[in-house]
C-alpha cells in the first residue's frame, strides 16, 4: 500500500520560468501507476510564487497552510489553509505567498492531455 | 473563480451500504465542469467508517486531520494528518476513524470509469 507524507520526502526545486522559491514533492504520480490524475505537494517560500501561465488542462488545489493570493484570469483571491481552488483549463493562474510562513498546497493534474501526451510534472 | 471551503458547505450523509457516520462535501466535481477528476471532502465521526468495498477506479486520498486506519486489500496502516494514500483500482479498502476527533480527508476519483460511465459521487 502506498502511504506517503510530504514531510518525509525531499523536495525538488521548480525551475520552470517564472517560478520563485517553489519546491515540489510527488505524492502520487505516473511512476506510481496513477491511471488518471497526479497529486503533487508544493511549498512556496515567503516572497515566492508559481509561474504565471496557462495550459489546456485543469488544476484542483487544496491549500494546506500559509497565506497567499491566487490569480485566475485577472480575478484575484486571498487564500489560506482549507481553501480549495479549481483552476479551469486555459485560465492564466498564479499562486503567490503573501505571508511570513511557507505556503503549502496540493495541486492535482490529469496525467495526460492533448489526447495522450504526458502532463509535465505528473 | 471557484474557491470553496469545506467548513462553509453543508455535508451530505453517505448512505451507501457499509458507511457509518460519514458525511461528504463536493469540493470540485462534474457539476463544476471538472474534466477529469473530482475532489470530495469526507468527515468520519468517531466510531465511524467508510464502506469496505472495491471498484475498478482509484482513489487518491489526503488526510487532513484526525486519526484512523486504512485497509488496502488486507494490508492495514494507521493514518493521521498529512498522510497521502493511493488506493489502487480493484483493491478492497476502508477508512476507519480510530480516534476521538473527526477523521477528515480529501478523496479524489476520476469523473468517469468503464469507458465513460459517470463515477458515483463525482
Amino acid at each position: 500500500m502506498l502511504v506517503r507524507r510530504a514531510d518525509k520526502l525531499a523536495g525538488s526545486a521548480v525551475t520552470m520560468d517564472g517560478a520563485k522559491s517553489v519546491a515540489m514533492r510527488m505524492m502520487v504520480g505516473r511512476a506510481d501507476g496513477a491511471p488518471n490524475f497526479a497529486m503533487r505537494h508544493f511549498t512556496v517560500e515567503p516572497g515566492g510564487h508559481t509561474p504565471r501561465h496557462s495550459h489546456n488542462y485543469e488544476h484542483e488545489v487544496y491549500i494546506i497552510g500559509g497565506e497567499g493570493r491566487v490569480e485566475h484570469d485577472g480575478d484575484f483571491r486571498a487564500i489560506a489553509g482549507g481553501d480549495v481552488v479549481f483552476v479551469e483549463p486555459n485560465k492564466v493562474h498564479q499562486f503567490v505567498n503573501t505571508g511570513a510562513e511557507p505556503l503549502l498546497f496540493l495541486c492535482l493534474v490529469p496525467v495526460s492531455f492533448d489526447c495522450g501526451k504526458p502532463t509535465p510534472g505528473s
